[in-house]
């Protein structure tokens, strides 16, 4: 080992040598040792919550004159050279680590006081004027300040998975506008039903996926109650007077959401229930992602062997062997990502019930699953509107032919012949295997404009 | 086969023998001989939302003038038959069957053209005046029949399961009222942390259960947007002028809920995505009270080997070998409730993502899913409050001990001497055994008396 | 209360009344009335395992001289009794109860003790000479029967699991050879791919299924180590010498199944991972059922709107508004139970992991589902191979079409002219909608007929 | 764009610029484009075992004649490259992508050629004389090398996984010969219950361990059941003679496992039902990971306010606000990667699920999922080995004193006083608060030696 390129510092359990280059101290070196599970450092929105944490930290200690204004401008701003971007390759401590994240917190804490006190001339890993736990960390315990940052990484995301969720429902709902005539047959239980439209379908699948959108929305008041300050077990200690009130008026004003001090701040220390009822509206989209996914599938299955009523943008030679094979390759990412999804929320629901008394030790990795899940959904859904959405085809002859060839259609002689009777037609059709149309004609039931005329009245959606 | 016992009916398979004193006929009993696969018969409470539709259709049909007086006034008088409890009997259709529920809904049919036509001076089985498919059915379909009854089954059971988490929430606050004062050392990690009350954890319990049932009765307004009146495929093929409206009307009247069309009936029948949301918030409150029934029987756990804070109400000897052993059944039951509540709702959820282009044919298990997840939930957190939340008793002495001797004590002191000296205090208390007041004392940093003061002052909730 | 309808019993907790008729008694009493949750009494097969414990724990403690021979005849002939299938309404506890199941255990013991002493000249509730702790629980607690219990349930239910797999596995494996000719296209991505046999689909389905059913089967001599004999902890306390030993014998006598005490008394009394790993094992075997039961009905789709390669055997009308409509009903009630089998096998696997120490208190509601699990998916299998597999019919007409449309054949050239020319071709077949073998025969490369024989050589799977 | 830095490729869909640095070629740069997902490349062993099945093909094609010396010899020592460390960077298409692995394969059916062609004197992008589809993917279907590949991933992290089990497996069975007369108190419910000794608990976590892993050993001959050589449908259409079996005997020979072809080739690339299996195995590691992990941080607890039967090392400071706080972070990191591994397994198993006929498009991400698992796993077991269980301390005299005070001692008096009356004693000592011990001489039952030697008897497990 280099001597000069280690400096060493002390802490309770003893003394270490620390990268003489690296802004974090002791307490990350050790648990940069403890933790090499995944590879994978903190999510870059979480890190910007954790930095902002401290920065409203600070202001509030500094308005409730708990820290002087040296120490105060200090720490303003090595948050904010952060916040800016710099030094993020200094968070280093894995997905994976000490329970609720006091790792992280320590990584944060000693990266901010070396910037801060080489801001006043100081030097790195002396924590002299400005020290990790009682400047930087000030008033604040990992056990309220992992909590709040992952709330805050959350609605940081929020906004950004939202618009992907609208700019696919938007793109179906412009299909559906396009569409709107394109009658076809219905299936149900994948058998042959009665006509609807194809912009119907999309026009469901818009309606649907906004409306998952608002319940992922109506998540965010719940997200925006934090139980900053409330510090080791909820109870407050060592907060100055009007801290919690300040420093979440910071975070709102840092963020631009409405944060505010939880009413009950033990329990929104100790209880993940938010974070799980969130996790459970993400997976309600994940589902109808799911849901439209396969259908997208099968309605562009073919072209020879399939339903084949649309066709979805070529964007890659689809097979290894099979020349000229296009897949549906967008959506088949769109469902794999949605699975994983599903993944990080079975995960996450497990953290979230594995509390114990005043804490919850499994945030670090229950805050991860969540970040991938809405970063990996954000993107994928952005991926598959963009060229699996947009740009599809569809072949308006085949859906047609689909209506008027459908056994289904028997269910529109029901007011006029009853059900019993409709039922021998339909069984005549698909026996015989002549439409119903013809069946209707010869038995001199109606003449074949007449029935042509229903079919098409039957696809429209009737007005509630 | 006694021929007396039995009539013969037909449909559009052949001929069956259906028992002469049934009141459903035949496609009932084909689905009795399908589907043999767990035994249990329809929930209770989706019977009544069954034929709540059913009822609510012919008044709209009538109002509509597609269904005669005569007619409507028999389906009418059959509906309040089975509203007022009677001939429940008659549904019989094992929870596991045709996709979509067509087998339910056909019982249904069945059941009531029966009583209408017997009420009408006809016979079983010969469904005129009133037929099954023709007139009970009129303007229906099981594909929007079924997720309507759905809906109406689990807003039935929700006031319920609301009415008994308010019970369990109260309980704790009461509770956290009387002991409010209570001394008790906070553990963060399982570990000695710094004090808080018993009082606080309890109302943090209250707080937060209050606040999932506040989640479950957000779903309320998703869950009251119903398709029906979108028949086979959502676009109301066969269904008269305004029936959707007056029909959602009369579902409001007789439910007491604010049920309305909604604004996509082709998305609300195919689309699971209301009840997966909803699932996903009952998961989070099946989720909160894992976490709580796993703390109370922690706090209770010993009475010598154990955290043994609090005594739960012995309700029966709690071992086959051990005598004089009390066991915290009433939680230990809650939690496998609990943990099967979270079974349902996985089944619930991938159901949910099963939709396959106009339906969702897995409608029935994921339903029954809901809804034994939901009473099962009901009962057993009634149970757990009244026996088990209800008449605990706490030790003070001993919490107050726990606070006093605790390790996490230390922390009191960052305020006066920093972090880095107050944790050579607790090292030294936690290598000599000795408590932190002690060493405190002997090290003339505080008074005996200051330090206590201390303790209590640190114990009790700041005010944000 | 009729005072002539009740005993009086007592037990260390006071005294209650107790039906005069009930051959249980105040232990049992008290868990009726404390666990009024699901109505769901045990599992059959659940019961009889415990009252072979109850037999064989008899044998062994008699054999080693701790239980005198009046004792052990009476208490022999009751078991008896109830093995025979008497009395099997008085196992009345809740699947939701005591922690670790000491009611159901008490309930045993207490039905046992009564049949006991009756047959000995006793009476009820006196529990002389024959107690249900010091007697008829001799040597057990709870806390080792009821691992060992679930253990014998799974093992009963399991052929008869198998059985119903294997008979899916052998219609696949008739049809397999039916139409081991029957040319069709494969499908890769829903996507036309190159030629197979509907003979090669079916036997893959039957050769998966088995070989999950041998993956279960696997299961079986880690089932067979039981932890009968640890009594309370698993030190064995309050057993007489050998009694371990003699009572696995026992079991294995009575079961049928080659019980031994396992290598480890004390991990296989708080450990349930066997019975996890036995849960995967039937989740995959769901999971398979789910992928061919989804398949079924995508090859059944139509008939003139889907792919219509096979018809599923019509078993009730399809639908409540659609006249004619044959839905594949048995396999769309096959998918639900799957999805539900998949939600009994996460509780089981959460419940599994919620041991703590010397004991696993959620077994009660783990075993509970299991069972379920496994009756209703035998149920399903045997229903959807009578009335699904066996019975369809194939459109090998369609199928051929299919296979010699498929742009996939263009993959068959691939050998010849390499894959980037064979790309150009299925480029043109597909652009133009002329077939492939057209565009091919026009180019010259190929007659007609041996492009014919090659797509049948194709479709045949190659010998390895 | 600088011209200098891209080169130009075309393929079916039209002209693309690569980075002339790239060893990849257009289709990979495509799927650059398409799947801006996680931003994850491929894992290493995946990547490895792509290629091994790169240079088998080649191998078994060369050997059957389809593959000419110079050809076969160039790709080759391609393969080599890449096995021996060279070019990892090059395989860059993101964990999300298209259906099935296509996008992977052609990465790798690129990387190999252009290498092959440069070590043939040819240049970047032209592919000659070796094409990607034509010769290094000859024989080969996306559709069947990626299932053999992530079959021999999971093969090849199998051993590291089950070497980290067995080194925790162990530590705890070292750790149960120190303390196998560590006489402590058992308890079960959380609950006072019988002695037992820390060498016992010890000694069931390694048993356990053991068991768990031995079922994930038994996985294995399912794992190397290849359907390699079905190519696109399993058929194994465009395969020379004795492909596949050569090919297996090249992956048996290159992985060190008894790779063999399957005995229905179909079946094993359609089917992910090994993989579930596996899946479901894997699970039941992470739950008595998750229950043992519990358990560590159960009896660590304290110092003052738990437990406090055992000391885990101290491996870094325990809290940012409470001095001198030690946490269990180790086996706390342990619980998060196991309920992560839950979230992963979930993930799999939803995907196994949703194979549709020739094919499950799903596999990317399955495979991806599972290979993290073991990965995160295998870290970190062997972390909370080396820095948890290995260097704890135990606290005999608490644990002595625990068994000495336990209420549950009464239960070593049942064989001679009875269960009813040895539950009298319990009661008044669990009232009076004094030890069993104490009022069992009183009550002149026994001598107080006599007492001690029998609570010292109990502890140690009796021999079945």
């Amino acid at each position: 080992m280099n001597d000069d390129a280690f400096r060493h510092e002390t802490d309770s359990l003893g003394t270490l040598p620390v990268p003489a280059s690296a802004w974090y101290g002791i307490q990350t070196a050790r648990a940069v040792h403890n933790f090499p599970i995944s590879g994978r450092r903190p999510d870059d929105d979480f890190i910007t919550a954790t930095v902002r944490i401290k920065l409203a930290a600070a202001v509030a200690n500094h308005a409730a004159g708990w820290l002087d204004a040296q120490r105060f401008e200090a720490i303003r701003r090595a948050c904010e050279l952060v916040l800016t971007g710099k030094h993020r390759d200094q968070f280093v401590v894995d997905r994976f680590q000490a329970g609720a994240g006091t790792s992280h917190n320590m990584n944060a804490n000693e990266v901010l006081a070396n910037l801060a006190n080489i801001g006043l001339g100081g030097e790195k890993g002396r924590y002299e004027p400005v020290h990790p736990n009682d400047h930087v960390n000030m008033g604040q315990s990992t056990n309220d300040l992992i909590p709040t940052a992952i709330r805050l990484t959350v609605l940081a995301k929020l906004p950004r998975l939202l618009d992907a969720v609208e700019g696919m429902a938007q793109a179906f709902a412009d299909l559906a506008v396009q569409e709107a005539d394109t009658v076809k047959s219905g299936r149900t239980h994948l058998q042959d039903a009665v006509p609807t439209t194809l912009g119907a379908e999309f026009s469901a699948y818009a309606w649907t996926l906004r409306r998952v959108a608002g319940q992922l929305e109506a998540q965010r008041p719940y997200l925006c109650a934090i139980g900053l300050g409330g510090s080791a077990v909820g109870t407050g200690l060592n907060t100055a007077p009007g801290y919690a009130k300040r420093a979440a008026e910071e975070l709102a004003r840092l963020s631009g959401e409405p944060i505010v001090p939880a009413g009950n701040i033990i329990a929104q220390m100790q209880s993940m229930a938010d974070l799980a009822a969130f996790s459970g509206a993400l997976r309600a989209l994940a589902i109808e992602i799911t849901r439209i996914a396969n259908d997208m599938r099968l309605l562009a299955s073919g072209p020879r062997t399939g339903l084949a009523e649309i066709t979805l943008p070529a964007v890659q030679p689809g097979s290894s062997i099979m020349p000229g094979k296009v897949n549906p390759v967008m959506f088949e990412m769109l469902n794999q990502v949605a699975y994983q999804v599903l993944g990080q929320d079975h995960a996450a629901a497990q953290m979230a019930a594995a509390g114990q008394l005043e804490l919850n030790v499994m945030m670090p990795a229950l805050g991860s699953a969540l970040f991938d899940g809405m970063d990996w959904l954000t993107n994928a859904l952005q991926a598959a509107t963009n060229r699996g959405v947009v740009g599809l085809t569809v072949d308006r002859e085949r859906c047609r032919d689909y209506a008027h060839t459908s056994v289904g259609l028997a269910t529109l002689l029901n007011r006029a012949i009853g059900y019993a009777k409709a039922a021998e037609i339909a069984k005549e059709s698909q026996h015989s295997g002549r439409p119903v149309r013809e069946i209707v004609v010869a038995h001199g039931l109606m003449s074949a404009e007449a029935f042509d005329k229903m079919v098409l009245d039957a696809a429209l959606p009737q007005q509630p």
